[in-house]
């Protein structure tokens, strides 16, 4: 099998940073050309998104998230998702909260903000879609709000979901890096969030 | 276990639907109060979103997916999420699609134009959130694509993700339910898609 990626976007280093945790290596091809997917890319794969996993016998699985949950039955070791009904729920809980609260916020603001999206508002097409300047500071206030709930969050547990380190913290750790690419930091006053963020931040893992 | 639920929401059917399909029950209990989630739910659930499941030990899981993940690892048989490694990223895969494709674009359509939702522009918020008249256009565009990308897998399967039914498909149907209820309707130059409908519509669990 063979990962395609764009290695600058959240999606993909979640799936990097994942497969480093297991300790498993896969190739790697890159999907861009430059700051836009290639075009022989586009022919390949009609939904125009990173990552996207080919197995051999042509299969393409797209979203990370599913990505992650087919490595994960292929390689149970170090498990990422979850150990029981239970754990595995909140696990997917927290890392959906994590994916639509932080991240989709944060690519809402840069989509409706950054010059380079320009006729860019959304991912995914080839058809030209037009910034809304109104979602940034729309996008601003989810972000508030995730931040606010994440702290809550962190205030009573070590990580994300729970005691065991999950894809729910890979993917709240690529938000919020996503987050400072784009200039908007963890506020101050997160004091559990930025407690969990020095302790994810210096696994090996992240640098992945 | 108990489920909190606002009956007439997309995601609190999807729940109905999979629990019919499995030929299971679990008690079930109204936490709106007309149009809004009733104040007592709110304190109870500070993500203030249905569904949620409450287990014996207090335990809350909210994200309807992850609630029909608990749901399948209980009571495995009648399998909706996928039989192997492969069929189950796949499910996942096309359940998202259908997500965040379907539901959340019709979703945005609703939110930022129907008067009941005056201020209130996103869930999960007791904040005020004002409406972006753009996102109308936008989501209309957004679900198009969505018709469109469906219309082209359900030319070479039978069911979305395959060719056994699953949550994929059950997502997919309250996503149309939704837009038909917005006086969105799946376009006649759809045909594959509208054969799939007229099937899994006449499931018995599509009453739920």
């Amino acid at each position: 099998m063979k990962l395609y990626q764009f290695a600058a976007t959240p999606s993909c280093r979640k799936i990097r940073i994942f497969l480093w945790e297991k300790g498993i290596a896969i190739p790697m091809v890159d999907a861009n050309d430059g700051m836009a997917l290639a075009d022989w890319y586009c022919e390949l794969y009609s939904h125009r998104m990173t990552p996207m996993l080919e197995l051999e016998d042509g299969t393409q699985i797209g979203e990370s998230i599913a990505i992650c949950r087919y490595l994960e039955a292929l390689y149970p070791d170090r498990p990422l998702m979850g150990t029981d009904a239970r754990d595995r729920a909140l696990v997917e809980m927290w890392e959906r909260r994590a994916y639509l609260e932080g991240t989709a916020a944060i690519e809402e603001i840069f989509r409706n903000s950054h010059p380079m999206c320009a006729g860019r508002g959304l991912q995914g097409t080839a058809d030209r879609v037009d910034q809304i300047p109104a979602l940034v500071d729309r996008g601003r206030e989810r972000l508030r709000r995730f931040f606010d709930k994440f702290e809550r969050q962190l205030g009573d547990t070590r990580f994300v979901a729970g005691n065991r380190f999950s894809i729910a913290d890979i993917t709240t750790l690529v938000s919020i890096d996503f987050g400072r690419w784009c200039q908007l930091e963890v506020p101050a006053a997160c004091v559990h969030l930025r407690r969990w963020y020095a302790d994810v931040a210096s696994r090996p893992s992240a640098a992945a």
